[in-house]
């Protein structure tokens, strides 16, 4: 059986892009004792993935040249010689981007229940996007209800989530985006109360006309100057959660940036690192949380969905351009 | 009855130097229903109270030109209009610099008990200082045994309990100091491991070299550039306990710094502004335990006391000057 894979070539230094990608096809090895052959059916497009192709390490490995690009997927079981995982049976977990996947248990996130929420969504509401958005506000930010979260990226794949979350805890989400169309979004889709845009003058202000008394919980996946005019609009023992630094583009040589320490203590804040993948053990408790949210029919769930394993090598530039409407998914056959 | 007091005449912009006060005598008037007159025999002064005399809020409001300097102190009931309190007892509280003060409840922090400890220590060990070491190390910091807890201001009022309560609670105390002969106390009476001078070259790589794996919990009273090295020698899931901001000069223009958001989130760090006055409530728990520990004997307390109000104008900058071994008090007659 042939696998066709979409491998890391050459390194970037930023954004991978697609000259650093190159599709092959080779023939899929026989199975190994303890060992699955999984077949993917959605791919994850994740901005993650640009820490996880370059050369220093992150909070990750870097991904080895000439290997298929580190991803989540769904994907089926069509061979296993694990006694714990049955043919036909669904998975979400490092099944990269590639056809066919030969792993272990251990490359398993979750095991997927086909009847609870439509395949994609296990790579979405279910997938680390809609995981981290609730085990991150309900671990790291516990608003109260009638509370104020700030959201970066609130339309994003996490944003999205978030903001419909934390409405759904009685707090109230602002949002912040960088277009009038995702703004729109965000109010409509999201259940955002206010969405102020981060590339237009005066929009630090405007965050202190949303909630005068200040943000209780800042969900942040941006830093540099959207985290720095957050923190100063936080309410006193408000959480800062750092989900992310997307928007800075390079930490060496370090960044500067206005000095925080006399924020977080006349503030009293509470700023912790939360990365989604120290929670694996918290997944299955709460996809059932949000499996039930979703059967009772009030979340919207948005993917952005291109065909075919060609359309990868653009995907996380893209990405990074802003151009994906819902968490970026990519289907194969 | 004559009191005398030490008053804030002129408004400084950094430190509080001599010629910023005066010392005044006026009589001490007429007790009003639910007041109290105390006559004070421990003056409490604190690295806090340069905040408290700028004209810029900080995390409480400016002491008002033309009145006694706000300060903490321990001193006796001789008068009372409150039921609540009799004659002869004990307080530590909001008495300011003077010799006497007339108050009301809301100024108590504390009811002293004088077989518990001598009298001074009710404002170093049970006062904010002892206090704080206390409670923002084990609310904020909690080191497991054998943690690693990195203490700026070692040698401190607040520092030289941090180290002792950190070895007593098994973990591992570090410190970093000003001078060879505070880094000597450190070693010999306030139980710290290692002790590196932060106006050494090459101070910081000695961070990674006591810690190869880095330190768990970071008790920072510094910020700047102390606190910048100590959070990249943080090991992941350490926490971050800022208590003060004191090498700081200015927050206007904000000063810049390498921005901390990446190592936030990749040591997954829990970083928190820790103000002792935000804890009232468990002053009287937490001090049961430090009398506790210093009945056992093994508790270092020492106090660098001056006599006089006369003392006092100077006392603060002393206190910057870093002239002071031990919690500086000022006892009156």
């Amino acid at each position: 059986m042939r696998n066709r894979r979409v491998i890391l070539t050459t390194r970037p230094t930023d954004i991978p892009q697609p000259e650093h990608f190159t599709l092959d096809e080779c023939e899929v090895p026989d199975l190994g004792d303890g060992e699955l052959l999984i077949r993917n059916r959605f791919l994850s497009v994740d901005p993650a993935q640009r820490g996880w192709a370059l050369a220093e390490a992150n909070y990750s490995t870097p991904v080895a040249l000439g290997t298929a690009m580190r991803a989540l997927a769904v994907g089926e079981v069509i061979a296993s010689r694990d006694p714990e995982f049955r043919v036909g049976q669904h998975l979400y977990g490092w099944f990269d981007w590639q056809a066919y996947c030969i792993c272990r248990a251990d490359a398993v996130l979750r095991r997927v229940d086909r009847s609870a929420v439509p395949l994609s969504a296990n790579a979405s509401l279910l997938g680390i996007n809609g995981l981290a958005a609730f085990i991150g506000l309900t671990r790291f930010g516990r608003p109260e209800p009638g509370e104020w979260v700030l959201v970066s990226t609130a339309a994003g794949s996490v944003g999205s989530f978030v903001g419909q979350f934390a409405h759904r805890l009685g707090a109230r989400p602002v949002g912040l985006t960088s277009s009038r169309a995702k703004a729109k979004r965000c109010l409509e889709r999201y259940a955002y109360e206010h969405v102020a845009l981060y590339n237009e003058a005066g929009w630090a202000e405007e965050l202190g006309q949303f909630a005068p008394e200040g943000m209780n919980v800042f969900f942040d996946s941006a830093g540099g100057e959207i985290l720095d005019a957050g923190i100063r609009h936080m309410a006193r023992h408000g959480r800062v959660v750092q989900c992310g630094t997307a928007s800075i583009q390079a930490w060496s040589p370090p960044p500067q940036g206005p000095r925080h320490e006399r924020e977080v203590l006349a503030r009293r804040l509470q700023w912790g690192g939360f990365v989604i993948f120290d929670h694996v053990r918290e997944f299955e408790t709460a996809a059932r949380t949000l499996i039930d949210w979703h059967h009772r029919g009030d979340l919207v769930i948005d993917e952005d969905i291109s065909i075919g394993l060609e359309t990868a090598p653009d995907s996380i530039a893209g990405l990074y351009r802003g151009e994906n409407l819902g968490k970026r998914l990519i289907q194969l056959d």
